[in-house]
């Protein structure tokens, strides 16, 4: 089970999260907000600074699959998002994209109405992770919509998860029964007063799983 | 009827095509590409170079509405674009930044099942225009979904429209008779040997109508 740290403010801070949370995390996500406001090139710089870290583009690419996808691949990053709502021709094009660069494509399964069928098809096209996200518009301080998730992860039993949003110390033992591949955490860390210690702890739970 | 011109490409290549084409254009698009590839300096870049263009942001935004939404208008952009399959927290605060800085909200209605009915509550919540989208990734050369156009228009008459998406000189008459408030126009303009004289003959149709 990998620990993402996704970094949403400003580059510079975010920089300085990464540096502190480095030793317990797996995968830096260089978050939407980050990327309006840097450009990919907040993934180059990152990939510059630490060239063995896995580092994820949250471009919620929606339309232009290859050519959105190639873009983050060539900046460097190991996986981009996706979201699930999109046409399929977008979700091929992604995954061609994928392929060619021997990286990964993770659906943000946002707003999708039929999660399980169109899970399972997403997977089929080639996909590599479904995002169970809770929407940073749609979340309540330290409640997780667990038996929503709980059924998901029942109706996709071998489906890579990863599970996003309002994710902290108060709610990752709930998120860690769910299995998934990938946790990402975000404002709990970032938002903390000490991240290093945050993230160490969100980590041992994790390890103790 | 206004002319929006898409800038997909890398930031030099976009602006020398919007000093070909200012004569004749409205409103300059910073596309999602471009906005990738630059973030939002791109944006600044081109409201000091053009203080007196409408320029919109095509973010596409999916969640956090009124952080991303306030991130564009503080970049200078007059509009921004949400994605109308987002959740109506996304849209409230995209359109609360929007009464903030007195600029506007464009709902890309791409991948929307009911357009009709999500439609009039997107109007209804305070959004400024639709845009009818068709995909980069659905366009077929020279084909417009016209038939589905039309009937849209007609369930929605007087809603104010955008359309976009594989508009050229061949599909700019069909375009007109929608009567949308803005048309835009991406590779046709864009790609083109001459992107002024392109843009000359799409303004020349559209001020006949």
């Amino acid at each position: 089970m990998k620990l993402q740290i996704a970094l949403d403010g400003g580059f510079d801070p975010s920089l300085a999260i990464l540096r502190a949370v480095r030793p317990y995390i797996d995968i830096a996500e260089v978050g939407t907000p980050l990327i309006f406001q840097e450009g990919l090139s907040a993934v180059r710089r990152i990939r510059q600074a630490y060239p063995d870290l896995t580092l994820l583009a949250d471009l919620k690419i929606m339309d232009a699959g290859k050519a959105e996808a190639t873009l983050a691949f060539e900046a460097g990053a190991d996986l981009v998002t996706l979201l699930g709502v999109t046409q399929d021709a977008t979700v091929r094009g992604a995954v061609a994209a994928a392929e060619r660069y021997d990286k990964q494509i993770v659906v943000d399964m946002m707003q999708v109405l039929d999660p399980v069928s169109r899970g399972r098809a997403l997977l089929a096209m080639g996909c590599h992770y479904l995002c169970l996200h809770t929407a940073y518009d749609a979340q309540v301080a330290g409640v997780l919509p667990q038996a929503r998730l709980r059924e998901l992860r029942e109706e996709l039993p071998t489906a890579p998860l990863v599970i996003a949003g309002g994710i902290g110390l108060q709610t990752i033992d709930a998120v860690i029964t769910l299995q998934p591949e990938i946790v990402v955490v975000g404002g709990a860390i970032a938002g903390a007063t000490d991240p290093a210690g945050v993230a160490r702890a969100i980590r041992e739970r994790m390890s103790r799983a």
